[in-house]
């Protein structure tokens, strides 16, 4: 018996008694996150587990306030069952989003639904200052919260890696930063750091509804342009958590110089940085207002910015046949004009059966979904909970 | 409680008993495959079921020829157990690659060794006559076979569905061609029909040994250019199946008319026909010869292709960050002039942290992977065995 066949095939191990018991009260709690107010009766029933272990299982989660009675059900033919729903602001998320020129930080409930919303202006502030004004916003708001707090998600620019250290986040100059870390040892909290566009994509698809499809893309497009990938109901981070990083692809060789050392990247064409620089215009909302008062020039600046976005989208359709891709970032203030450039070309670049069916939608600056996607990363990891609306 | 919410949340079912004795079933078979010759104790050990289940689960085995007694292996205490292994020729799979002018069928046993291979160039039949040309292979190989046929598994240009329908193969002349079921039905067998570069990529990723990657890519360039991907140890086919068709993302909308329709897509520059007919060279041999002797124009030419080729791989990194890219097909016969250009495109198109990571492999012309993962993909299917060496 050789052993790295062995663990290769993975065979199913026997489970302790402990995770059993672990794992059943994951099951009970996601029963009433998912389907709560629900009968006792009946999360025995959907879980397969005995009525004795719910009611023990549940009785433990009351008394950590997590479950709540709330009232009888129907009857069923004998007595009316009492009902048991999870009580959402028993715990409360930290959640930030770390965006191009503010860093945002929210409270969160178990549901995502966020109570409590500051900002800070950046000024240019990098390095140390930014993780300084991250620690700021922390205490702030976590001086407001009213129930015992869960942790810290937070989303950023750059690439992280799995334990929450931040490789690169050039706007920011950070380099291998274990914000994460930091960010735990100073307020004592379990914390999850994640790519910007990866909390993004992971909201946009927890809060897709019952449609909910197993693959999509959120591109966004800001200071930087970054991809989250949902493929096959899961993040997807590659080989070294770099995936969706289609900012820093060359598409004109001859291009401007980018901040990444190379030349022409997607960046140095359809960024924000980029258009401001190469039409001149003092703002996104400027350059949009002038576009739609009927100057060719600005005009053709906005469409030429999201035909290199579409461009770079026939590629990401042609590897992934991935139907769903949602814009997020500064750039969507572009508006229509910008919005049909990038699916005009990405569907006369890309092959027509799948370009035809591919829907690109304009999901406005997206601090929402980088902030309810860092909570529901968190709620993901602490409570195996898979937060939907 | 709400219906779609809990089909959402898929609670784990109780399984029947006749399930769980496939289960189990399967559960040996892996084990002889995987770790045999081995004891009926260690089957146990390593899988959690009795030792009478095993007993009588190897029993079924033998009596169905599956699995043989091999001799006695070493004491560990009490008498010397007997070892039983995998019969690898109790059954025969029947697998095809459906190549560019030729189609290749093969006879391979259940550990994807390869007995019996036979040929026929398509001499310009596509359509119905191709697929006469199918049946013949078959019928052929089969006359050969000394055990039990399992199935048949095919590898084949074009999208292809998971019912294995070929939804479009251009060089064929195949539309909404049924072909799984076409042949199920003639030859009485089970079927497996899936994309060639899919085929190819299932086998590169079964047989990479040890150190076998989460994530790769194979490139196909011939006639057409496709990608099959692997991604987190399984197929990924997109929403609509067409994951990987960079053949047909426009690179230079100025550029050569496509068989697809639009102009100047990958496959009008980097395929096969594209480089024969901008070389005007009468075979890839001879301009490979000739650019290896020192043609200047015929070396330009092979490198401009390669680094068509590159500027897509650029693209496919940025989006997917994975390390493991192997190209296989006839363009691969350009050598390492193409090879080199290639990979520098591609290393200077992608961002330097992934990009410099990023292994971009020469796989020859592919045939026997094809040949490979559309037999691996068969004994996946029908025994539930993942095969590898």
């Amino acid at each position: 018996v050789e052993g790295t066949r062995l663990a290769r095939t993975e065979f199913p191990a026997k489970a302790t008694h402990a995770q059993t018991r672990a794992h059943n009260a994951a099951l009970v709690l996601r029963a009433l996150y998912d389907l709560g107010p629900i009968s006792r009766a009946d999360i025995a029933r959907l879980t397969g587990l005995t009525r004795t272990s719910v009611g023990e299982l549940v009785s433990d989660l009351e008394d950590e306030g997590l479950a709540i009675d709330v009232g009888r059900g129907p009857s069923t033919g004998g007595k009316q069952p009492t009902l048991v729903a999870l009580n959402a602001g028993a715990r409360t998320v930290i959640t930030l989003d770390l965006g191009e020129r503010t860093f945002t930080a929210a409270l969160a409930n178990l549901r995502g639904e966020i109570a409590t919303r500051t900002s800070r202006d950046l000024d240019g502030r990098d390095g140390e200052q930014a993780i300084g004004v991250v620690h700021e916003l922390i205490d702030e708001v976590r001086a407001a919260a009213t129930s015992p707090i869960l942790g810290i998600g937070v989303g950023t620019p750059g690439i992280v890696d799995q334990s929450g250290t931040i490789r690169w986040a050039v706007s920011l100059d950070w380099q291998d930063l274990p914000l994460a870390r930091i960010l735990q040892q100073r307020h004592e909290l379990p914390t999850v750091v994640a790519n910007d566009s990866r909390a993004a994509a992971f909201a946009t698809y927890l809060f897709s509804g019952d449609e909910r499809p197993a693959n999509l893309v959120v591109i966004k497009v800001g200071r930087g342009i970054g991809a989250g990938l949902v493929l096959r109901d899961q993040l997807f981070g590659g080989d070294g958590e770099a995936a969706g990083e289609i900012g820093h692809v060359v598409i004109d060789p001859d291009g401007d110089a980018c901040h990444c050392g190379r030349y022409g990247c997607l960046e140095t064409v359809a960024s924000a940085p980029a258009i401001l620089r190469h039409t001149g215009a003092t703002s996104l909302e400027a350059l949009a207002e002038a576009a739609a008062a009927g100057d060719a020039e600005a005009l053709g600046s906005v469409r030429a910015a999201g035909r290199a976005l579409g461009g770079a989208i026939a590629h990401l359709v042609g590897v992934l046949d991935v139907r769903h891709i949602t814009l997020v970032g500064t750039v969507t203030t572009l508006g229509e004009p910008w919005l049909d450039a990038v699916r005009d070309e990405a569907t006369r670049r890309s092959l027509a059966a799948t370009g035809r069916e591919t829907t690109i939608v304009d999901g406005g600056t997206g601090e929402d979904v980088t902030l309810l996607g860092a909570c529901a990363l968190l709620l993901t990891r602490e409570l195996g909970l898979t937060v939907h609306r």
